[in-house]
């Protein structure tokens, strides 16, 4: 089967080494040709974001996919038309690559997520402090989001179309995944609980399973299902949660591809989240996703002031630890919060993982030469 | 760093699927550009049994390895002279390669295999029946080898160098997979099981752990060790054995490389043969083996009366089956008995593995169109 995927970074090199397992033909498009997936998939060097190199790559595919949301979505819908199978389909991911378009969508299908107000521009603001802002296009991995405390931070506030978001009182920061299959199948992954590193914002250690009462779980299952009601796709998506200190879910937001979050599925779980997007793709049965244990996951990422050929430091001490994987994904350059690669950890108790994770985070550093 | 492996079959592959948690450039070499790595690593198709080709195969790799053993030895001779790290050692693959040596090299160093006789021809044979004969070169996956029962089996007797050896009362089948690395450092997997299929003389069903005494366990620990000391080589070793009815442990064979009885560390153990073997050809620390429960390994190989693009029956209903795990190997056209992938099973008790196993195997027939 021809699979088309849309981008080529590490989610995309972790999706193909699992599906290795398989006989599949796995194409990639990506600007760069020193991308992580370039030399083990037939590589296409072009543009995702232009409607022609999208239309042309995936003209001739049984399905395509992403492997980053920020892609040229008016070409999938033509795909669509053409009678390429999308997955997730265009709609969807026009509506999440919005934030007002996604904010809409959970405020219209009665899913959970903070007040909020649109705004077009500055003098729409209407809202009151503190708040977040979250440019409606453009933002990734932390970006094109900002917190304004109050009036005098009004002077930083962005002039584009936003999101203005109240501030969740978070007691922990929670993701889970599921996925849906054309049959209609749907399954998660236990819920994990993510550690953010407030200095880069990027996801630093995340942790499986989230230790969460019944009652969030219900809440967490409520906004799955009304989640695969409303997206009417197909499709492997991560949900970022915020769990308030009383005890409420809300949605933060909503990625439709595989997530960092789920980096640790990969030992952690009877499956991984990249063999679930494989049947996902394929329309098969969709895989079990039962926790072996407690496993968590800390992103490598490069050092503050480091630029150029990359080189990691104490990986091997690491190595020299029992259940502990090291991931990296063929990036040759590294620079400041670049995710250059990630370790997952295996062990018996919450206190013992959070233990090797924190020790594992002291031995290993990404510099470069 | 760049690695260069000898062959590119479906041993390679694996290795290179669990590789690309490193940044590694892997190079192969496979007379067929259809092999299972041509498309997932740097390939150059030619033949590995040729001395110039092997040559300038390797001599701008850092370290040089096989996935079958096979190979043009004098060409290695000469990578180790010009400085090349070749592992397993031209030597050690040398006396594999060679039953005749192979045996010699047993007996030299006290390492129990069952009684024989070297012959240059059949006039020299003085050897009682029942016997096994083994031709010194050119076996492979069972070919080359053949038991000769009685007086009326004789005509049958090839007319070339060969071990004679007597038969052993095989109460079970075992192997052991070491891996040694330039440190001195060296670890076993558990001992598993082996089943093999009677009619193409394939390994079948592989079982982990096996279920064998203390006294059984050392006796293994002592061949282990004393293959190690002998060898003088770093590399992935597995080493096939005989348990006969008096609970006496007889080595049949070794492979010294990656081996058909250790898929099921894929999802069975800690880490994988493959991992391991990737830390041997690094010199890294060896990562450890731990078993995960019960796990076994089901070989899909191609049915009798079919040949040509393959296709497989009854897949889809083994994906509906959890800790159920498929690995296929990329190859386009089935014959009979030609290895095309396998099936790895995890199970919480050796009777759930063995009921599991014989459902998968009446589920799935690797067929042609």
């Amino acid at each position: 089967m021809k699979i088309g995927i849309l981008g080529g970074g590490q989610l995309g090199r972790m999706f193909i080494q699992n599906a290795l397992n398989y006989d599949e033909e796995i194409y990639t498009l990506d600007p760069s040709k020193e991308s992580s997936c370039a030399t083990i998939s037939y590589f296409t060097q072009g543009d995702f974001n232009d409607y022609e190199t999208v239309l042309n790559f995936g003209i001739d595919k049984e399905v395509v996919s992403i492997e980053i949301e920020h892609v040229n979505v008016d070409a999938l819908f033509q795909l669509e038309k053409e009678g390429v199978k999308v997955i997730p389909s265009a709609e969807i991911i026009k509506i999440i690559q919005q934030k007002i378009m996604q904010k809409e969508f959970y405020s219209n299908n009665d899913i959970p997520s903070p007040d909020f107000q649109i705004i077009q521009n500055k003098s729409e603001l209407n809202f009151p402090f503190p708040f977040v802002q979250k440019l409606n296009t453009g933002g990734y991995d932390g970006k094109g989001v900002q917190v304004i405390k109050d009036e005098n931070d009004l002077e930083n506030l962005w002039n584009e179309p936003s999101v203005i978001e109240s501030l969740v009182d978070i007691d922990k920061e929670l993701s889970v995944i599921l996925a849906i299959n054309e049959n209609g199948e749907c399954k998660t992954f236990p819920v994990t609980e993510m550690v953010a590193d407030p200095k880069l914002n990027l996801l630093d250690f995340n942790i499986c399973p989230a230790v969460i009462s019944q009652n969030i779980e219900d809440q967490i299952s409520e906004i799955v299902e009304k989640f695969k009601n409303a997206s009417k796709s197909a499709g492997l998506f991560a949900i970022e949660l915020f769990l308030d200190k009383n005890g409420k879910i809300w949605v933060n937001e909503t990625a439709p591809r595989l997530h960092n979050s789920g980096h640790q599925t990969q030992e952690g779980n009877a499956n991984s989240q990249f063999e679930q997007m494989y049947r996902v793709l394929k329309n098969l049965p969709l895989a079990d996703t039962d926790s072996f244990g407690y496993s968590g996951m800390l992103n490598l990422v490069g050092e503050e002031n480091c630029f150029g050929k990359v080189k990691y430091e104490g990986l091997e001490a690491v190595l020299n630890l029992p259940k502990t994987y090291v991931h990296l994904y063929g990036k040759k350059d590294t620079k400041p919060g670049r995710k250059m690669g990630h370790i997952n950890v295996l062990a018996d108790s919450r206190e013992e993982l959070l233990d090797k994770l924190i020790h594992i985070k002291s031995l290993v550093k990404v510099v470069s030469f």
